[in-house]
């Protein structure tokens, strides 16, 4: 058999294939999203175009990336550990992923650990040709799903749980890809938003509740998939609209087709793409992410003032709400607290002597603001508690005379299960501790947090709606939206997951 | 001879010296500082706390960065291309950089190119012993005095002029260290900061006019320089006082000398420090940055006023001024534009179709704020002008019914020659342009700089004092504090240096 | 979930994951096999001694390697492009990959491309629990089984043959791991040695003739399969006998298994292991390889003796056949050619300038002895007759009078289909040139190659048998000893394989 | 000042510079030359013939290599750890390293580390323009002459001899660069064959007594300068003359230019050349290496015949002596000892259990030879015996009834200062061993080496010459041809050397 492609000249590249785990900075206290997606079909040069769409996607995902993209014949795929400006550079980038159509993800993994073979895009080459998918979400039966398909005999190169998406399309007996692919849909159970890209089409999905986001946008005669508006803002597409909740689109030369198989239910987008995750910029199902984090702020300080001199945000995420804050109460907003952006993956042995100096290397105090202050410290949440505590210790360290700290979101007490990286019950603040026990573990001098209502109210409504809640807020209410196949298995617990045999390095 | 070291186990690691050039970002329209010093005495892992001052001046210098250790006996050094949290990592950092006393530097090249050779620390080993030297600034003798040491026989290994003051104390026939660190001190002309290490001292040196910032802070028993007091928050260090101008520090174990070798001139530091560079929480000759900027814009405010809706920053660095421009024009500060901190070094060819979409990876226009508003846009300079009509551009295609442009400082008309990498006079946009010319090619419906006696009343006095300037400002005024020897040398004009000779690969 | 193995400590590595094509040295006109594999079963640190028994194979692949070994739990794997001895090294060897049994593999790329993806031995976690395999050889029968796998809803990751024996185990009905293992030998065709290492057993099988050898020796209670002997006396282990043609041995805790599951045949094992593969230290099938090829060179001599000088081989593959060639014909032996052991891949673009010189990087005339001389330059094949004549140049260009050519092996006239890589027919010199045509174009003054019957002597018999032929040798006879499914399979030929839709970068 | 260089595309490469010590390999315990040069002056895309010239002179030195070009006003150098065929490589090669005329240099490290630093050529910007040097010897004044230079204001950036020639080249007050090249030339002691490279001409030297070895070759109009005739073999230069002991030849466009500064003395070139460092088929001072140990062999039956079945090499410097040693004594030569020329760097943490294998990785037993044979085993040298003993007990294990040691050179008692890394005297064996002893202990049947007087008539003499020996030999004489000051120096054996105080990385 013939190569099936000689590059004829450049450098060797020589690859090892290790494990690469990334350990999470154990300064960094904030909940994390695994995923961003972007697809643009019928564009020349759709890879640069994806490059530049994952950019604007990056805070949904630094630690891996990857693009595939087709060239309506062959599929080209690249995929890597770092941040997409890193990975996806170089005058050739055409070259190597060639074609109309791409799509691309960026990754924090929660499913799954960081292999290189657990970044997306994935690839399978079925009988009726080749698909690629990027997958923003989690399954919640993701593990029963994959026993059964390990019992029939599919091999998993990953533990992802996209790979299940893929082998439930390569076992599916519908004739054409859009049948496998509805089929498939009828399978899984979460929070899920898909990009997948064939020799002829680009679809994208999301699941029945529409918890994660997935807009589309035109730029040109092309069509964009993305899992935020800023996306489009970078790529200078309009904005078209939000593909609803368990919407299926199918899009090809001849345009956009809407599929809607699932019994329709109301939609319940998760509140904390509102409190923390997407870009201030952008606008989520209709909503200005920046404008409703003001309004936080507002309905913040209508709930929870205090007799202060200042509002300070912890950075970079509580600046809206304390701008918000402070037009409320009518107090100035400082920026008292200063980010550092080069924080690098810089790991030091932490001797007794370094672990002393207490360094926090993310957040500075800006001492001349904070000295002799009464001080209002808005954070968008509180999950764990560890860096809120740090926090207030250094503006309280920098000279300031009262520390009152307040959270945007209301508290924290149950895990997620679709995709968002939450620490079990036992580690979330909130779950174990009264409000009494949190001040005093924080150090602050008071302590408050938005109300679930108010943040509904936040939202543009008029609370919360008991009987059909108008989004998914488990974290703060335990009202979880789906089932959760895997955490019921009592048989997936006990014995585990049978890829977990293959440990140390693949 | 034996190998004087040997790692007995461990991966090995094989090098390949050649060039690397990192290109500007052409997005990218800022004045560039080129680094960062830093220096601990008398602390046990010392090298670990040097990475954590690093951290905090890493805003000074991203291409570079290096640490010299001393366990007083022996010199350790590590430098590479990159970020310190990249760079210095792993858990056996004090082990490859030992002993109680380091000294680090964090870089943006200037003078010479990007070898890993000018990257800093530079080590010599003198007949008196070894001696390392970091240094933040720019020489404006350096060829000529590179000339007369390659004349007598000096070799040169870099193109970095940090290398001509080792060649200086080298060829210095003074006994003691000092003497010939003070000999070359005389010799040396321009803007600097300079900190060294030898086996028994950590020495400190600012040029006599205290163009370029030093500080002195203790930690315990340790003594630290930095450029800047961010750091010494960073590690928990107090603040002692600043290096006075033309004072060279020697710090041993019997504490700390001050030594003023030179006819005593008033001080004039840099005002770029103020309008840019420094961190906003530093504290720099007695000033905050933070509340200067803040002033900036409020004294801004008070000589450029608009009849307009909404005050937005251009992020990171006109947020101080902007929230001075707002408290007093009493308009709102809005977050108009989002920065994008994860941009990396994206390289894709340029084709006609990519350029067309006239991306902006660093900023986003948040449409939602700005949408029908008439916007005051404060920037803390303008240079070139290439970035702030983009800006000017993408708010006005954000839906901005007006744009009022405004700069936290004086129109800049003249080259620097003391460290600041700004380009040639004939790419100054106010060095050529009449402020209706600036208006127009800006796009905007009104521009407004502040005043050069603006910017002293900011800095708290009440204007420049023509006779005696109080600080450093040739960039706005041609006022330059120096001799500049190299540029009057014609000489070396036309000769060039010897050193470019060897170009490609080193 | 958590991850499942986490680190602590230790540099970080990213990894990307391209293409790594290796192209081929043009100077080099050796057929290529693709394959050794090496197991060991009891013996503490297991994967160590894998690593030196890997050492000894080298010669069979030097493309990449690969180890699979397993602590009764858990699997660990590493793999990579390059060198046993520079992949496989640092301290911590074997906490990387623990266990009392290991597998490994050196491959040079035959099937599939250089993608690390086909890297062995590859590994699966079916619902029995881990296998890893490693396989020397060629199925003939890839595209045939690979089609039907995929339309049954398979996923390929590899484009390697090894992937199709997993997926058949993983599709196998069969309770026990070994009534699946022997399940998928009885579906496939072609040249095999196989290890596979599961939780509680190695297996190692051959062929139904024995086309690819495989032998097992024991070191203290462990058991060590191995291509070659050669690899038992590197690590000090004892022959105990050949796998059978078409065995299969299970090793485990209660010792060795044999499984026989197919009807016998008489074996046919590959003649080019004696001609050119294996090493001359080992015994292959019971012969060594050292005097075989002795016994070759010297029934050349009979064949083909001339009238001459000396006697100088083509090193290192042609020295014992030149050895024997001395001895027969009386003549003296003379190292008239010096081989460079340490070419690497070097790749400079072939200005005409370069060219011009005619380089050969290889081997070096060793003048002083060739100088005058007619000279029987004994090699031990000829392929494609490109290396030859460029040698013979040199040989007279070093000053030989008289070349006279001779091949240790008979006219290779048909391509293999068993794991050798080998040209096309119509590139095989013999297959497209007369006897006379050859001389010519070899540009020497005599030819002459061992006949087929006079191989079959050099091997111990009287001649070829015709009816059934004691050993493999298409390549000189055209006499395939298995059926060639794919290459009948017009289908496969017509639409091409569905993975090659992937193509540049997975 | 601007960047010298730009190079608008490709990947960036990143660099860290740290230490990068190769350890020898325990397994090896041959002696060591530290480089080769070869230098090519007057030929298009001269870079890429000097790679080709360096691939011959490997076997000098795999450590390291490098290569200076120049195109007449830049000069280009790229230094790298590794082998010539891995480092210069690429489509682009001689975009990287232009012009004319370049030099270049292999290494294994004798005097220096291991860093980057010391590799060579080595690169000065003299006051009269640049110059790179490189260098195959050692200075037996090095550490004298560096003190001095270092006293003198000399910054050191390397811990190699090389750079001690360029600082006295730069401290030269000759106007005329050669005047400067011969009075540098006059400061320097011990053994060394020198090639340069300024912006005119290129240079080649040799020490007064022509210790180590250096010829003369052209190809078409170019002059090529190269350490052995192989490099001119491999490049299709024609050999001109050797470099005469002593002799400074200058090439520029006029031609090559002679110049024979020193009182001229009988040369004395290294007998080691002989034994084993240059290639078998250089040509060296006149004499062909292969011929030459041949003749060693003949010798050595004559001198020490023993009652045997089998010559057996230790392969490959023991080869050509075997056959000289068949020849002469009517024994067959067989390829007892299989040589594995993959051994890469592996290193694997040698637990116990793996020590007790007692693999070699280099050399292993022909089996089938060696049974029940008595076996005369040749080697070239014996030094430590390490070696030796191993293979005396590998050969015996495989089953040799008798195991006679003959070394092909005599008992070697004296360490080199010249460029040979050999261990100090007391690791020496036959310098601490009777005849008796080291029979015992390397535990062999019978012992013989080589005669002082035998060695000189396998050179053609018909012995050594007592009062003006013809040849270096103090490794077997104790005599050495030069003064070795450094080593009578007791001030810098005491006070050590002060470069020594910068350690671990740089």
């Amino acid at each position: 058999m013939q190569s099936p492609h000689m590059r004829p000249t450049g450098p060797k590249h020589t690859y090892h294939e290790v494990d690469n785990w990334v350990e999470r900075d154990p300064d960094d206290d904030t909940p994390r999203l695994e995923c961003g997606v972007f697809g643009i079909y019928g564009m020349e040069d759709a890879s640069a175009v994806t490059v530049l769409g994952l950019h604007a996607l990056q805070h949904r995902g630094q630690e891996a990336c990857g693009i595939a993209s087709c060239d309506g014949k062959r599929f080209y795929t690249e995929r890597s550990h770092g941040l997409v400006g890193d990975v996806f550079t170089g005058p050739d980038l055409t070259q190597r992923l060639q074609g109309n159509a791409a799509i691309g993800h960026t990754r924090y993994s929660t499913a799954g650990g960081a292999f290189i073979r657990n970044v997306q895009p994935m690839f399978a080459d079925l009988d009726t040709g080749g698909i690629a998918i990027a997958h923003n979400g989690n399954l919640t039966n993701f593990m029963h799903l994959r026993t059964k398909l390990v019992a029939g005999g599919s091999i998993f190169q990953s533990t992802s749980d996209s790979e299940v998406i893929l082998h439930l399309i390569a076992r599916s007996r519908g004739i054409k890809i859009m049948d496998r692919f509805i089929e498939t849909m009828s399978h899984i159970e979460g929070g899920f938003a898909l990009v997948a890209l064939t020799r002829t089409m680009m679809i994208g999905a999301r699941d029945p509740l529409g918890i994660r986001p997935l807009v589309i946008g035109r730029l040109g005669n092309a069509y964009v998939l993305a899992s935020e508006t800023c996306a489009l803002d970078m790529i200078g597409a309009t904005f078209v609209r939000d593909v609803e909740h368990g919407e299926v689109v199918q899009i090809d030369q001849d345009g956009l087709k809407s599929f809607k198989p699932f019994e329709r239910k109301a939609a319940r987008p998760c509140l904390f793409e509102y409190v923390y995750f997407a870009r201030p910029d952008s606008v989520v199902n209709g909503k200005s992410i920046y404008e409703v984090r003001k309004a936080m702020g507002r309905q913040l300080a209508i709930e929870h003032a205090a007799d202060a001199d200042i509002i300070v945000p912890v950075p970079d995420s509580g600046v809206p709400a304390a701008l918000g804050f402070a037009e409320q109460s009518g107090l100035p907003f400082e920026l008292g607290i200063i980010r550092n952006h080069y924080v690098g993956r810089t790991f030091i042995q932490p001797t007794q002597n370094i672990r002393d100096l207490g360094v926090r290397k993310k957040h500075s105090p800006n001492r001349v603001v904070l000295e002799g202050k009464r001080v209002i410290l808005i954070d968008d949440s509180i999950v764990r508690g560890t860096t809120s505590v740090k926090i207030v210790r250094m503006v309280r360290a920098a000279g300031a005379k009262e520390v009152h700290l307040r959270s945007a979101s209301p508290p924290i007490m149950w895990p997620d299960y679709y995709g968002i990286d939450m620490p079990d019950r036992d580690k979330l603040m909130a779950a174990t501790h009264t409000m009494e026990e949190m001040r005093k573990k924080l150090e602050c001098d008071s302590l408050g947090f938005l109300s679930v209502d108010g943040l509904y109210k936040a939202m543009g409504h008029n609370g919360r709606n008991p009987d059909t809640p108008q989004y998914t807020d488990h974290y703060f209410t335990g009202d979880y939206p789906t089932r959760l196949t895997d955490k019921e298995d009592a048989v997936n617990e006990k014995e585990g997951n049978g890829q977990l045999s293959l440990l140390v390095n693949v």
